[in-house]
C-alpha cells in the first residue's frame, strides 16, 4: 500500500467500510430544514458529513455541482473540504484533462487550493496530462477507465477486440510502477467487463461509481476485488445516500442509507 | 453556417481574422506594469483585450489557470468575460466531460454563470456527456479530437489502422447533423494527419491550438481548411501573444504579435 492510498485505507479499516459518499449537491433537492440557512449547500454538506463520518472511507464531491452555482457554490466547496478537515480523505471528482502546462494548473487547484487528497482525471490526452498530478507527493489519482454511463460504449469499448478501456487500464498500470499513486474509475454498471479490467490492471485501486441511482449491483463489486484482499475497491454512491431523506430527520435517513450500503458492500474477505 | 457559430464568423469577417487569443494567464509571467494593480490578472487581461479586440475572431480563456489561483482567480475570469461583453465571442477552454446529469452542471457553469459563447469538451464519456451542452441554444461546442501534446499518441492515435481521433471526428460529425453546434479541437502539431481528419469531419469548424509556443505551423492550417472556403479553421495562440512584451509598452508588443499572426494566418482563399 503506497502512501498515496494510506489515508483511505486507514479510514477504511477504522470505519470498517469501503464506501465513499458523493457530495453532489443539487440545490433543488435540498431538504426543507437547510433551505433557510445562510449557506444551504454548506449546511447540507455538514449535516451529511456529521451523519456519515464514521461510516465511510472517503468523500467525493463532484466539482461540477459547485461550479454550476457560481463563485458562491465554489466557496461552499472550499468550506466543505475544510470542514471535513482530513478526518477522512477527500477525492475531488473533477475528471480534468489538459496538456502538461495546463494540467499542472488543475493539479494546483485540486491539491494546493482545495486541499483534496485525491482527484479523478480523464485519460484522453495521455500520460503528459496525468504526470503533473503524479508529482504531488502523497496524492492519489483515479484515471477514468470504463465509466458508468450508457455512452461509455461510444469510445471506451471500441474497438471490440481490444477496447480503449483495456488499453487505458494497461497503460495506467504501467505508468504506476515506481509511483503507487494511480487508480482507475470503473463504473459498477458493466457486469462481465470489470473482472477483465481487474486482470489487466493488477492491484490498482478501483473507484466504482454507479451503485445506487445508476443501478450497479454488488456482483460488480465482487468482480472488481483484488484476489488476495486489500483495498482494491471503493464503492461510491451519491444521490441514493445524500438525498435519502427530506424532512426534519433527513440526516437520520442519510445515515441509515449509508449504513445500509456499508453493510451490503462489507469489507473484502481476505481469503477469497 | 449555423447560429451557434455566427458570432465567431461575424467577428472573423469584421476583423478579417481567423485568430483566437488564449487568455491563459500565468501570474509569474505578468509584465511589471500590471503587478501593482489591485487585480493584476484582470488588469492584464483588459490590457490584452484592448490591444487585440479588432484583430481576433474570439478569445479563449483556459479555466485551469484561474482555478489554480483559487476563488480570486475565478472572480478575475468572471470579470474578464464580462469585460469582453460579447464584443467578440468567448470560448471557455474547460475540456469538461462527465455523465449526463453532471455534464449539465458543467454546461450551466460555462454558459449560464460565466456567460461563455462556446466551450471545449472531452469526448471520452461519449454522446451523453456532450448532449447536455448541445441543448443550450446558440452555443458552440468544440470536442477534443487530436490534441497538440506529445502524449496525444497514447490513446488518440490508437489503434494504428483506425485511430480513436478519427472515430471521434466521424461520430461528432454524425451527432452534429440537425444541430450545427459541434466543432473539433485539432492540434496544429500533427502534419499529415489533419487533412485526413478534415475529410472525415466534413465541414465542422476546427479549433487549432499549437501554433506558437508549441511549434505548429501554417502548413497545418492549410491542411485543416474546408475545401471551398468558409469558417473552417480558428487558430489559437496563447503564450506567444499574451506574453510577447514585458515592460511598460507590453500591450504594444501583444498587439504586434497578434497582428503578425493574423497576417500570417490570413483568411482562406475561397477559390482553393
Amino acid at each position: 500500500m503506497s502512501g498515496c492510498w494510506e489515508g483511505i485505507a486507514e479510514a477504511s479499516r477504522r470505519n470498517n467500510s469501503r464506501i465513499c459518499v458523493g457530495l453532489d449537491v443539487d440545490p433543488s433537492r435540498l431538504p426543507e430544514p437547510v433551505k433557510s440557512e445562510t449557506d444551504p449547500i454548506f449546511s447540507f454538506n455538514c449535516a451529511v458529513i456529521d451523519a456519515t463520518l464514521d461510516l465511510v472511507c472517503c468523500y467525493k464531491p463532484n466539482i461540477a455541482f459547485y461550479e454550476a452555482l457560481g463563485l458562491a457554490g465554489l466557496e461552499a466547496l472550499y468550506r466543505t473540504i475544510q470542514y471535513i478537515g482530513h478526518r477522512v480523505p477527500v477525492i475531488l471528482d473533477a475528471k480534468r484533462g489538459d496538456i502538461g502546462n495546463t494540467a499542472l494548473q488543475y493539479a494546483r487547484a485540486a491539491f494546493d487550493r482545495l486541499g483534496a487528497d485525491a482527484v479523478t482525471v480523464n485519460p484522453y490526452l495521455g500520460l503528459d496530462s496525468i504526470a503533473p498530478f503524479m508529482n504531488f507527493a502523497g496524492k492519489g489519482i483515479f484515471v477514468l477507465c470504463l465509466t458508468s454511463n450508457e455512452s461509455a460504449k461510444d469510445f471506451q469499448l471500441y474497438p471490440d477486440e481490444a477496447p480503449l478501456c483495456e488499453r487505458v487500464a494497461a497503460r495506467v498500470a504501467e505508468w504506476d510502477r515506481g509511483h503507487g499513486c494511480l487508480g482507475l474509475v470503473v463504473g459498477a454498471t458493466h457486469a462481465g467487463k470489470i473482472g477483465r479490467l481487474r486482470r489487466v490492471a493488477g492491484g490498482l485501486p478501483f473507484l466504482l461509481p454507479g451503485i445506487g441511482a445508476q443501478g450497479g449491483s454488488l456482483d460488480e463489486v465482487k468482480e472488481a476485488e483484488v484476489p488476495g484482499g486489500g483495498l482494491g475497491v471503493i464503492v461510491n454512491a451519491s444521490r441514493s445516500i445524500i438525498f435519502a431523506g427530506e424532512g426534519k430527520n433527513f440526516a437520520d435517513k442519510v445515515r441509515a442509507a449509508a449504513e445500509d450500503l456499508r453493510k451490503r458492500v462489507g469489507v473484502q474477505d481476505s481469503t477469497n
